[in-house]
């Protein structure tokens, strides 16, 4: 059985404040935890239904996890989801090594990202296309919030986020600073440089001015109807395509 | 001032079966009610705060709209909304022309889509794209939904949906069936026709057997990293800009 004091902390990380004093998070849905024990995170408990511990008892035992059986009810008011809960893990937030912008040759940077469903389709894409590394602003979503985490669908496990000051980063870059905005050159014809940051601005405004004022390029994708914009994940998803697309072309 | 009959109607219209009886469904939000304002649906009528219909006034006198002025509390209470509600439109679900084919040389298709957020996204980027014809499996979620409505950011006046038996639709078909699958052939590479039905699974299940047998084309979006899939509307957005980069070389 789970204590009481126990579910109110579990409950407590749903708030960022009490997830960096704890340097913990929640990660719920049977899925999510799967991939989590498989990843190199420390787990410090799950709590889960007795269907859930017996489906992956052989998984959990392996990687010597400390688990408490408990039922669908209690989970389901633990956890964010609402209805069929089947597991959930307390987490400790991962430290990754310092940011080396060499690591990848192309990094996806966010301003000001706000929406955690964005952040974890984001997370989703970046992981489809072997990106492992991402920056966003210090404003930008808590990526430990649940929704983000949720969202991420195990991506979280395998793509590194790093909150930086956007100013500071674009004055040290070694990379081409290309940016997505609506104005820019058709990525359909961009010649592609070797390694570049890629920045996505803000849900409604945009790139900012400030960083506007220091890209190298900037690209957009074509419009022929009636739409205002693309959703920031959208457009993370095709300008990623395209840049894979493109470094493939160079093999 | 608003009727409580009038504002129990509306809220009625969150649910399908009250919006079918009533042809009718709920339009929220500044930017979507003046899109509506400005496409051919019929609009009943506006709720609407004073600040709302005096910044609005000329446009609402233009177009012989009847409107009610109520407060922010009620609009919240009413609509889906939970906050900052200033204006909400009750319409008449539009009469679209029969479906026809040949309107545009490709059209999205989808079977069993469920998510109202993923089709109100899908609307958008399909209205980026120019496209404005979209077929979905007649099991697939209401596009009057409020979410939907409101994930479409004005594009559910431009684009018209059509719930069909794909089945029959796939029978019919003078166009080529390309399906969206895991393990098609790499879209980078493909030689798109001059027209086609572009076919898009469900969320968890993909593209049913059925369905996939009858396929002419099986694309998919190459990966390179961990994730497991991506997200339809993701899909919709990477495979539409794939053909319209296609058919902009081709002229």
């Amino acid at each position: 059985m789970v204590s009481r004091k126990h579910l109110k902390f579990i409950k407590s990380l749903q708030h960022k404040k009490y997830r960096k004093q704890a340097q913990s998070f929640i990660v719920e849905g049977e899925k999510s935890v799967v991939e989590l024990i498989h990843s190199n995170i420390k787990i410090k408990t799950i709590i889960a239904t007795k269907r859930f511990l017996e489906h992956h008892f052989q998984l959990l035992q392996q990687e010597d996890i400390e688990w408490i059986e408990t039922s669908k009810e209690i989970l389901n008011k633990t956890g964010t989801f609402q209805t069929n809960q089947t597991a959930l893990a307390v987490a400790t937030i991962p430290e990754w090594p310092p940011l080396d912008l060499s690591v990848n040759p192309f990094i996806p940077v966010y301003e000001y990202l706000q929406d955690p469903g964005n952040l974890g389709t984001i997370l989703r894409i970046c992981d489809w296309f072997g990106i492992d590394v991402i920056i966003l602003s210090s404003d930008s979503v808590d990526v430990y919030s649940p929704k983000v985490i949720q969202a991420s669908m195990g991506s979280f496990t395998r793509v590194k986020v790093y909150y930086k000051s956007l100013d500071r980063i674009f004055k040290q870059a070694v990379h081409t600073r290309i940016g997505t905005t609506l104005e820019g050159e058709n990525v359909h014809g961009y010649d592609w440089p070797d390694s570049g940051m890629i920045l996505f601005g803000n849900e409604s405004r945009g790139i900012s001015g400030n960083l506007l004022s220091r890209l190298d390029h900037k690209i957009s994708i074509p419009k022929y109807g009636g739409a205002e914009s693309l959703n920031v994940a959208i457009t993370t998803g095709i300008i990623l395509d395209h840049m894979k697309r493109h470094q493939s072309l160079r093999r």
